[in-house]
């Protein structure tokens, strides 16, 4: 899979340009290359340097929060293997979890659909059920939208406004050394339902089965635990996990000039998602760190805290939180100390693993 | 052209769904039955019923509009028609008109690519130089966006944030009985521009081709215009002139609860179109109410307030306003006055001209 959303600030450097494809230059070149360019901001923009969603001035103490993100037919789904409902609910989810990672309030979605002339009225209707239910969870609205033809794969665009208390508005950037590292919820299920999809394992008990399977067809955006968070005022940096934890940790490192320390032991894994890795012949830690797409969020809290936050967030939420590491200097490197005590660079974890949501 | 939008007051009864296609309910039958499906909005959602983007509460002076466009390969573009930097412009373009035709003012962009990994990178540098170029020449920036690959059509879509003073923001729903239909500019200089560009019309001069065509590669939005009308205060409608007048007064009326005629004769077609239709066999009036995508203004004003507000437009942009017709009661209908004086309904006129944009 090949997505990502980028910053204008990101980069700012220049390149000589030519003939070269997009898939020579990967995501990450196209992105430095657009951002070289664009002009930069008006005085309204808060520069939310590498992150995924734009942050606005709203009023002095308000910020509005702006993202969106796109579900294409044969990249981030297949047809036959989700509902309309699902695929409505996962795309409304996507968006929400880059709201819930600033730790905002979902307000307004607009919907831009793509369709095929032949797709069926009831498999759309279905598709705006599971946005409009995904949406109303959390209190937002969907307030317009478009609808286009194609002769092609369809594409479900949704963009998504928020709301954030100026000081409450959690970004990458302020992790500091010595703050721990936190997730919600347990990793790795969506990658264990993709296997279940993918006909990789079989025999799970059915229960199991469809826990994982729904984990990776329609996360749950940590929206409530993100406020929470937020609120808290004691987190310093927050991320939500969508390409694995070892590549958004990562993220964090960039953004706030800082290393990481990761202990595979103590990333929470689901029992049914161990079966899966389990049955794969893979390590738990391997698909749980770098599996991506379970939405959960990756926050940085001063060690002082992190036992306040993590227990705000079980009683306001029921979502348990676990530290599965700590913030080093950034000179010391980011680094998942393995079960046996050896240390792996954490960039040979993730991204390998990335290849696909069908 | 199978493409519009929706808004989710516009049509509230259900209808029962089967294994219908879109193609057999078209556009308007889909957008219907999305609209009945929606839950109702927040008290901070104002209902812009029928209008083509959402308006939203900011503070108690001022809305947010907020809006999404989309240009697909093969439906709305032909890639070897046009250069990546005019489809930025033209994408832009299309979205910043919507803003326009609220009298308000643009501020961000969020901009969604789904691509092929074979894209040259400087095709994408180019789209985003058109797009930042046409952003910046309305003061609005690029804040953020996203990158997807697809295998398939190419897929731009734009979302655009913007705002306005409450009392201001000019609906589709405030024309009166009496009040003159006035009209911006040219009317069918981009649909004389996709004829010369399909080749049906050949030994025109080279300035007057290239104004048509590029009036309809890249439009230009009358952001301008709509600002100085909106802070006249003096109309009472207004909507852009995407898919032609004759279809777009019908929106004016539908929402206004009013009829209209429009006299052909004084329609305003540039000399370069003129002989464009003639070439064609076609009457002047048909393609400029009907081809659509010139993306000028359309408003209504009291007929005393009219030549004021044609002057304002007029000193402070440059841009020419014309009287093209008046409102009138519901019942007497929507009428097109020809040269000789035959009344021809509105409806007869418009839609089936609407095909394509290649």
């Amino acid at each position: 899979m090949w997505r990502s959303r980028w910053r204008g600030q990101l980069v700012t450097k220049a390149r000589k340009v030519g003939d070269v494809k997009i898939s020579e230059v990967g995501e990450f070149g196209l992105i430095e290359r657009i951002a070289a360019r664009l002009p930069s901001y008006g005085a309204d923009v808060e520069a939310a340097v590498g992150d995924d969603l734009a942050v606005l001035a709203w009023d002095a103490e308000t910020y509005q929060l702006a993202t969106c993100d796109v579900q294409v037919e044969d990249v981030h789904f297949v047809r036959d293997a989700i509902t309309a409902a699902q695929l409505g609910r996962r795309v409304a989810a996507i968006n929400l979890s880059d709201i819930a990672a600033k730790g905002g309030t979902p307000q307004h979605f607009l919907v831009s659909l793509v369709l095929r002339p032949e797709i069926e009225v009831e498999w759309v209707e279905q598709l705006y059920d599971g946005l409009g239910e995904e949406a109303c969870r959390y209190g937002a609205d969907i307030v317009g939208g478009n609808v286009s033809r194609i002769e092609g794969p369809l594409v479900v665009d949704v963009f998504l406004l928020g709301k954030i208390r100026r000081e409450e508005v959690l970004l990458r950037s302020g992790a500091g050394v010595g703050d721990l590292v936190l997730v919600t919820g347990f990793l790795g299920d969506a990658a264990a339902g993709r296997a279940l999809l993918a006909g990789q394992v079989a025999g799970m008990e059915v229960a199991d089965e469809q826990r994982l399977v729904s984990a990776h067809l329609a996360p749950t955006p940590r929206v409530r635990e993100g406020q929470v968070i937020a609120r808290s005022r004691r987190a310093t940096a927050m991320i939500d996990i969508s390409d694995g934890l070892a590549s958004d940790v990562g993220h964090v490192c960039d953004e706030s000039g800082v290393g990481v320390r990761l202990w595979a032991d103590r990333v929470p894994v689901s029992e049914p998602a161990t079966k899966v890795f389990r049955h794969l012949g893979r390590e738990t830690w391997e698909l749980a760190l770098g599996g991506g797409e379970d939405y959960e969020l990756c926050l940085t809290v001063p060690a002082d805290n992190a036992g306040y936050v993590a227990q705000a967030v079980e009683e306001e939420t029921g979502t348990h939180v676990t530290c599965v590491g700590e913030v080093i200097e950034e000179e010391a490197g980011r680094w998942l100390v393995l079960e046996d005590g050896r240390e792996v660079p954490l960039e040979s974890v993730g991204w390998d693993h990335f290849s696909g949501t069908g």
